[in-house]
């Protein structure tokens, strides 16, 4: 077996080829009252029975805390037109401008982002840490999806156009 | 809250639109020796630290069961010259010709897809059921790269092609 420093070089390149959603993930401090966020595309679906979501999320980054002490949170699928705003959450210094523009709104108390693809809110019902990450599972709550809204993929480290083939 | 069956019906709705990677898990039955495998794009990484990934498995499917015996599998990203063997995959009637053709070939004990976008092996190390499904945890222990196979990803039901967007 290769060290784990190879290894994890090698998997950054396999990583580069996986294709994932762009989403943003949101919930609210229940202490501060505030609205917090990050970019995440390792987002999948559990189950349908229950429905049910799972993101990971790495526990050195500032959300983590506040998803855990929350509970809950919102899975926003960002469209083609609102690429704009994950930048946003990719930078640290953009911290203070990330949700003052009229983009949000809030529902069963947290925000989320309108117009976007899709918004898939849950109530965190299990959870396992393993390395620097913890994943979450939750039970899905409510769901909006806009089917007008172009949806887009996370792929070569950037955004990517998605286009149906036939076969 | 919604009923579980409602909120079911709009999840699938919103996850139509959710991309994923176009992957196919594959194994060794210990007991027979037999390849086994399964299409899935619900496949993300987890850590860096150490190299792992995650796969959710429907306990249903008959690769389950052979996934959590043999504590190992591998993860192929299909690439877009590989289409017409995933349907070998999703039809159960089809499972003989699977692993028929020389598109496959050995490493580390399990059958592994050749000229695929990439091939992650990895070691079950945690696993966690919810629901329907079980979601396996795997460290990472060698990975190809495949740098001039192209990628694609499952969205709408189907084969899309990515392309990258400039922002």
């Amino acid at each position: 077996m290769e060290t784990d420093d190879l290894l994890a070089t090698a998997l950054k390149s396999s990583l580069r080829v996986l294709p994932g959603p762009v989403t943003l993930v949101t919930t609210r401090d229940p202490e501060t009252g505030g609205s917090a966020g990050m970019a995440a595309s390792a987002v999948i679906p559990v189950s349908m029975a229950p429905p049910s979501m799972l993101i990971s999320v790495n526990r050195n980054g500032q959300t983590h805390q506040v998803i855990a002490d929350a509970g809950r949170f919102c899975i926003n699928l960002v469209s083609t037109d609102q690429m704009s705003l994950v930048s946003l959450f990719s930078d640290s210094s953009l911290r203070k401008q990330r949700f003052e523009t009229d983009a949000w709104q809030d529902h069963e108390s947290i925000p989320y982002l309108r117009e976007a693809c899709a918004n898939i809110f849950c109530e965190i019902e299990k959870s396992l840490i393993y390395g620097t990450h913890e994943l979450f599972i939750g039970r899905v709550t409510s769901v909006r999806t806009d089917e007008g809204a172009e949806t887009m993929a996370w792929v070569q480290g950037g955004f990517a156009r998605v286009t149906s083939m036939e076969h």
